[in-house]
């Protein structure tokens, strides 16, 4: 792996060319084998960057511009077709080279098991890490029909890992009732259908402390975001999705990583779901990156 | 593996195998032939079930499992294509028997037109009947353009059958100023635009009472659901829809059948819509069947 | 230009077949050439027109029918592919000899530059016009990479032309920090997110003169018009939308002339685009000539 | 019905402006209700008129331009939603009117049993009447699950009511095995996958004779008509129907009246079957009328 | 009207509803996760069946109807989602059984790595076992990028299981040179971009050997089946596949077992892919089942 | 404009990083705003590069390898949106430069205009050029509705430049009477319909000259070619089309530029236009480049 040189790709709007002053890396993780549903996110990273040409490099929520952030496109991690191992191992071991050049890693799926192995590194280098996730979907199986590598299973991962306690999921709105039983049992944080409320009552609590925040995009209404694997009516829009990131811009939360998954282009015949993702990645760079 | 049953192919989620063991029987009804703007709701029923596979069998909104209803997929009633007067007829029939049998019964539309031979056999059975009309449009015309078995017709035709004021429309946003007065003149309940509120309301008034809630897709926004025939702005959200659903469950009213009409699935690329009603008819058949 | 014969083409539902007798003129501009982004708009007019035979003739929010308000649809404006020039020379040229005869005006584009000459023309017979704008983009551009006739720029133009402070822009969520810093420097008026409650602000101070009023249909959210050119999430849904322009309507102002622009069919597969803009242009119509 | 006066929607391209002074009348017949697969066909009319506008009016094929035949767009035929007795009724007696003045009629469908009473009509007038119909579906049946009115029967009804021998159906490739046998008991021709080749060996023999054509758009491969309710494989190319479109302009035929059905345009994203549509109704009305 | 069975859901048209009294056994292998390119077939199997109800029972190319060959449609195998090697095993297995109780299998993709497992079981029924190719792509990689299991290798395995000189591929317009070169150095046959031609002079060498036939739906092209994962100009129309099937058909050949791969619907709007795919399968059950 | 740096954006599959090593460059003209139909080719460039990921790097046609040719892509040109004068000065410059420094211009259409401004920059150079142009149209009008810049001009304005015996047109299917006339009295040759046969007449004669080829994709049926802004029915499959490629790869004309222009991806689902652009881009620059 060479971060020194610029990728031969598009990449996202205003990427700084050099990985080495850059604060952000900014990658894609192009996997989808192991969805149980419909494939195609591993589209998601590079319709997401061919889009951005369309945004304004200024929020006006935030007024700021991107040219106030430096991160670095490195393009996407170039993953094994069929092979979920391998994988995860490839990005695992992509984000602890990334943390030890100091890098904030930003990552774009692809399937939520990227988000797996990227949480599990950080929990290496961040040992306080508490994790915010926004989903439609509990994703705390412990396998999917016998597979333990399957995209509904990430969360329950990382909560074993670092503690049930640590991890805030907000949005939820699907899952099996084992699986709500099992995050009240160990006190895990499920916020079921809401999002900015909840938010608001939790980030006091996490003042200070490193976060690494996860967003699947079906966390938002089949309305806002079509293009996505599993479509679930009741969610929430991309208004409060905004408004959410503003939320974790504005609280005293140290944002040390972050992903956007499950963008799913080719369910999405007017694009919006990649240009609504795009935009929030301005968003989340903007409020996030100091 | 067994090789010696049938495939049980294409039903609903958890449908149960065996027909006198069920509660409930749910059916298709893919008529489209008397509709003034787009067809293609003959396949939302199909559509419905295929993507019912993604669905959870559990709702976080009422705490229940699809285990807990006992339903029977009786898959689609032939119906005579170009034909609306066999058409009605044989439907009428079929609930006709369901109810002899003692079912309760759920349908899957087709076209609007459908409920009418379906409330009418309700009528028949429970003297004092109710109906509760989910709807962007009023459904009050005599006929259209001359003819009186039409997709813009049914709630006349069972407002006449059962008295207009035993029925209740709700987020009705599109009609014909004569529709409107004759709702008015003839004591029929119509909430203009909202379905949540106004149905808060006239629930208590409703106690008790065996209701058949009749609901057409298009209440909500065409961003919610595009895949319909006659799309019309300024609809409600799927979250207002749950809601109600939700709020009826809550009611004492005494819900003796439904209808879930109007899915058009060629007109949704993403296929929400299906999604879409899929989980419409999971929480009605938790939140409705006790 | 011959206004006294019918156009031979699809018109807009309801419009009345005498242009003398018509106190309203409906127009296409049918223009798409100057858009940074995804073309499309040139079809925007014929959709909408094509649509709008699944209207219902009653509005339920205005209670009042189509048949109440005379308007001649008198096709699209014929305008040169390719050049911009020659092309809003044109539609000045149309909209003078409108005015001269009396007709309220009422386009459909197109992209919006096409607003442009239209609002010079308005403000040559109303000296006291003020400009309502409602949209996603500030439109404030000096030029787009060098070219002054862009998509980007009329609301700067007609700022300039009859000050900044007479134009009113709601909804904006998107723009060059530029462009921001160029309104609030020159008392130009720009309601950011939110286009019902500042709108109920601002109208009371505009009572009693002319308005001309240009929507860009990106104003709405991506989920309610995807399709658009430039679709960006956080948008305003079709109710606040169809809230707005009765709000105008209930107002002390004077509606001298009003456009729907951006419309490109092509990106929106369920046609909910067309379709809402031809029930808000019914409701515009129906609000706003009295 | 009026004839006398100008269409108020779109009209094909070049259509002549009077009806009196035309020698054909072109028009739509926008009914899909006995449709056994997929509905859509109604808006079939309206789209070819609309595409017509990207044709060229010259033919390089027969060199000559549509400036050289006069005919008029009379616009679609009212028909009512989902009654075909009555549909069949009304085309029946609109031939009948355009025939008493002398004019040819040009039908578009709309699904293929709207052919039948224009059939029907043309049979009074012309006593020694042949029928050429290219189509991918022998449309031979007696009823459809026991309607007799419904797409797949138009061809069996003329076929009776002219007698079998006077029938000629080109590029079959689907039917029942009745079907088949039936035409070969009754002495009707029916050449199997092949349309351009069997077609010279026909024509001859039909010399001097009143023809009207048929043409089921679905005789295309699916390849080159996508947009069709029942698609199926290993049909013709387009170039294989201009080039029988063209043997029977340079044959000996006299054709009387013709129609081309089917065309559905939501099942067809790039609007090429449209585009063909259109392009093949230029050529029969430069190579079939003289 | 029977309630009292389970509803037969959605089964391949005309398929025999007992496993035992069936000659053939249908089935689908829902696996698309070691695709390089674009994912989807796991829902071809279902689509495919889906439309079959659009199919006629006869075949008018073979004379013969549907009910003359005993099928059992045994839905799809359950695969778990990104788990190859899993899949391949229970693949293997599933033919097994159905070998051992003297099924001839009848498959349906699915990505192309499904035939491997399929093959090999065939080859330890039949020693002597033939494999018939059509594919645009020679899938002969020993593995893709470090992959063994993937969709673009099962030629390979095959081959160098029953050794290359028993292997005949025809239509390969697709591959790296290798691959080619390894087929000449080792006694494979492939016929480049043909398929019907050279299968005439091929078929005769294979008379009475048992021979299993593997169709990748991209040895059409793009016009024909879009609806794949993988697309490549300069294929094959339908009418020379179909007219492929019907040599063999004719031939001395002995098909012990079939199957056709890599339909993925979301790719193809207008469906006539999966149209086309289950045309195919009733072609190849009419023609190659005595 | 520097093009000793490597373009920063996704590039065409196997491009040499060095400009200065190359013999050939690759570029895209994203222009479409003079389109009298259907825009979006704009898009073109961009897709056609996306989609050169899934190509193998080896031709089974001509036996080579991408490796074999030294091409760089420089990305896009960047054209001043809305104005066609200064596009194609630009373009020109650009030309200008590159044959300056030796190079093969290869380019990616954008619309037809833009190959007038490279055929005449090749003329200056190449005083003995032959134009070899592959269309639907005959592009030779003066302007289209008073416009000279149009793309409906390109080959009129190249024909005049170098003398219309210069130019050779094939598989023209599309055009004005008075086009096809101009070209006859002016000895410009135009093969009506066919593109293979017809070449194998005209290269022998061209033989040693240096020719320009410009394709526009609509040359190919719209089966083939969905994805363009003026598709028109009876055009030449993929097969003839590549088999034209080859032709001239074996005659004895020198290429020493090329273009393929009127991918406009918006109106292919499936995305078979841009897959096959990126083919026969593969098979020109193999089979043309020595």
């Amino acid at each position: 792996m060479r971060f020194d040189e610029a990728y031969s790709g598009n990449v996202f709007i205003c990427s700084h060319p050099s990985y080495e002053d850059s604060q952000v890396v900014l990658y894609g993780m192009p996997m989808d084998w192991t969805v149980s549903y419909r494939p195609g996110s591993r589209f998601g990273p590079a319709r997401i960057r061919e889009v951005s040409i369309g945004l304004e490099e200024y929020s006006p929520y935030l007024d700021r511009e991107l040219e106030e952030v430096k991160y670095f496109d490195a393009g996407d991690i170039p993953l094994p077709f069929g092979n979920p191992q391998k994988s995860i191992e490839l990005i695992e071991d992509y984000i602890d080279e990334l943390l030890a050049d100091g890098k904030v890693p930003f990552g774009m799926g692809g399937e939520h098991l990227v988000s797996w192995p990227v949480m599990k590194a950080m929990s290496k280098k961040y040992k306080d890490l508490a994790i915010i996730h926004m989903d439609a979907h509990t994703d705390l199986r412990v396998d999917y029909e016998g597979e333990p590598l399957s995209h509904s299973t990430p969360i329950r991962k990382i909560a074993e890992h670092i503690r049930p306690s640590n991890v805030y999921s907000f949005g939820i709105r699907s899952g099996m009732k084992e699986e709500f039983q099992w995050a009240k049992e160990n006190g895990m944080h499920i916020s079921k259908f809401e999002v900015l409320e909840p938010l608001k009552e939790i980030l006091p609590t996490l003042e200070g402390r490193p976060v690494y925040v996860t967003i699947d995009i079906d966390v938002l209404d089949p309305a806002h975001a079509p293009g996505t694997g599993t479509v679930d009516a009741g969610g929430i829009t991309s208004r409060e999705l905004l408004a959410s990131i503003h939320e974790i811009a504005r609280s005293g939360v140290n944002v040390v990583g972050a992903d956007l998954v499950e963008v799913a282009p080719i369910y999405d015949h007017s694009e919006q779901t990649a240009n609504t993702a795009s935009k929030l990645i301005r968003e989340m760079l903007l409020g996030w990156v100091k």
